[in-house]
């Protein structure tokens, strides 16, 4: 086994134990965008199934957008069958639902779906979704919503619905993306991914820059700044000894 | 008035007001080390008091060591005696004190240090103990303390003690350091700022440079990292709806 399978693996596994992401009898749905990160996540959540020692049931989906003809959704159909890995594709109507007069972004297409997802997950069942964000997303989108909106979050390693019985995991979070890379390249599926026609989030392509200058790619420092999201001194961040909650 | 004489009292009452930092009848101790920084609180302090529409009482004191010979106290006592700022001197022993081969360090100097003001603010019935650090010091800390410990801290803004009947308030929380050395030198004390023999923090002195690259100097940028240290969104930092505490 490579030595990134391996990393990718050791990370996964840690994440999954360390935050209680995946337990006995959890009924998984990895949200498939045919793009690496959840790719590889896919591979990962099937190969661990048979080491971590219990059982659960993973099973992707692939939501199709009308405004994406290029999706090649039958090679990642055939990729996920040589790992075990169920796939279903569920076409859903993007452009097609955007109100007279509102182009199409980023919010509304990921709302769009996100709502399609928690469905299908509640009728079939599923406890779990798993997204694809890798440790390099998270520090991303910690340092964008710092210099952005002044605020002290990213995307949870876990969420639990107030709404639906559905908790969101994200078992890549602590995998570095060139991790990610390096396994795609090795399994072929690199050059086949998706991508978004819109995709140019040039405020986060900025940010990654930035990130990657301060860290100097040092993965001490871009662990320490992950644990530090899980280790928040409230009374030496506000000086008051309550905590602020949400 | 110049700029910067007004962005900093401006800032100073802003943070003054928005913490609640000093209140009607307070007596606060400004811990005046010499350098720059506190020299500043100690005017802004002083020239607020006539302003701000409520009463406290200011006085500040420099606690001597017994390595540093070069100190200016009589030049400081001059300049504060010009603010209207009451100023005592208190010789402590910090190299004196030490343990047979121990050798001095930064951590043992500023905690007996903080002893010494702890015991003399008691004594003379202050409330308050005002503290020099500014914006760039708080966001230095902020990352050194994310990238080093792996925790999200900083110096706060405002810190309740425990055991003693005393606030710590940094007035100058909002005060960017150029601003300061602006005054400083238009008020001609910049050349006769003591600095410690031993100062040269060198991972804080990369920190700071990182910092730069970081923000580009952008003064938004940089407020809103210090906005987003009063602005913790737990759920979506650890996934937990409970806040942590410590």
């Amino acid at each position: 086994m490579a030595a990134f399978e391996k990393i990718i693996l050791a990370q996964v596994a840690k994440a999954i134990q360390r935050y209680s992401l995946i337990e006995e009898g959890d009924r998984v749905l990895i949200a498939a965008s045919g793009g690496k990160d959840s790719t590889t996540l896919a591979w990962a959540l099937s190969a661990l199934s048979k080491t971590l020692g219990f059982q659960y049931t993973i099973s992707a989906i692939h939501i199709s957008s009308d405004f994406c003809a290029c999706c090649k959704k039958i090679a990642l159909r055939d990729l996920l069958a040589t790992w075990d890995v169920p796939f279903d594709d569920v076409p859903v109507r993007i452009i097609g639902r955007l109100k007279p007069g509102r182009t199409m972004n980023c919010y509304w297409c990921s709302s769009q779906r996100r709502m399609e997802l928690m469905k299908y997950a509640q009728e079939g069942n599923f406890n779990k979704i798993a997204l694809g964000h890798h440790l390099d997303d998270i520090l991303e989108t910690f340092f964008m919503n710092m210099t952005q909106k002044g605020e002290l979050s990213s995307m949870p390693v876990r969420l639990d619905y107030d709404k639906y019985p559905i908790t969101l995991i994200r078992p890549l979070a602590m995998v570095e993306e060139r991790q990610i890379i390096g396994f795609a390249e090795s399994a072929g599926f690199r050059a086949k991914a998706c991508t978004c026609p819109y995709g140019k989030n040039s405020k986060r392509r900025v940010m990654r820059e930035k990130l990657a200058q301060f860290t100097g790619g040092d993965l001490g420092v871009k662990h320490r700044i992950f644990e530090s999201l899980h280790n928040v001194n409230m009374e030496y961040l506000t000086g008051l000894k309550a905590p602020v909650t949400h």
